[in-house]
């Protein structure tokens, strides 16, 4: 569900910079969700390839964040969440001196489909199994 | 209006399977709307670009589809569209043990714009004859 | 705010079409809001990766717009707003017989952060100054 894109600077993060991201990011998520749902990319952009204001990027990190599986049930839900997300970015970006900006979209949980399956609603024993397992598998409940 | 991302390893897809996977794709779209609508994209990532679950994805293949032309007019239909697309992904991507995810998102319809024309409504005049021309001209109905 | 994402085939523009085009792209946005919210990602991709209509597109410009700081309050001005748009974008894409199509999503306003900033709300005092400044600073109003 989470669909994360992160364009960024060639040479901003290192292969172990990403992995270690990727699995932060998935361990927010996986607290109540199965991480499997937590797709991250990350889009090396080449400056000439990314403005931001109308000049060239060379310090900028830009997040797009999908979200399928929740959406936000109130303001307040939503302030914690990027809260949290910020503070996870932290220590590879805002601290490193690069600028960033990031905005989450929501899209219908019923237009989602994973191996075939349309995946169940949260806190339910089917999402609960899918959970434990960290796949997807046939239904059991409507 | 749709507009497919498809991210995928890069041994995935032969150019081949490319071109069949938009034909087919086209195909589903093109039975009811004109042809030149569909758009699909192929982004490859390497797995250090691109996690699911926090792991490398070297088996994974993730489709984002943006819909402008049509909403879904109940949940049965959206059912029956996306079991289709399923259908016509299996030989590229279930039945060769991959793993894939996808969802639909639907954006506003009179926020579109295609050679600086505004598209007609779905089922006009004006869109049957785009249709049956394969190209955008001007309207003749308001 | 405004994301935009321009997929081209990768001889459709020059480094120094790219530089004018993110600027004039900033310009109409800058008028209105800051200019640093402005993001222009370039996405070159080759005929076998682009499909438009089913057949490689390799002479069609895709552009993808996120709009999150504003919307629009009537078709009306939707349409003088991708009008001008289309009007920025004909010398780089019309003229050279490029074909193109455009579309524009809105977003929640509140599920937005730059540099761990929330974006203080349209025409605001703190908006004033971030315009004035050109960059996000703590808000002084609630």
């Amino acid at each position: 569900m989470p669909l994360w894109t992160i364009y960024h600077p060639p040479g901003a993060f290192s292969d172990v910079d990403k992995a270690e991201l990727a699995e932060k990011i998935t361990d927010v998520y996986g607290a109540v969700m199965p991480r499997f749902y937590v797709g991250v990319v990350f889009q090396p952009l080449e400056p000439r390839n990314f403005y931001v204001g109308g000049k060239p990027a060379d310090r900028f990190v830009r997040i797009v964040m999908e979200h399928i599986a929740r959406s936000f049930p109130s303001l307040e839900a939503s302030r914690r969440f990027i809260d949290r997300i910020n503070a996870v970015l932290a220590p590879y970006i805002a601290d490193r001196g690069y600028d960033w900006e990031l905005h989450v979209d929501e899209t219908p949980f019923d237009y989602w489909s994973i191996n075939g399956h349309y995946p169940p609603r949260p806190d339910t024993d089917d999402e609960k199994r899918w959970r434990a397992e960290n796949r997807p598998s046939a239904r059991t409940h409507a």
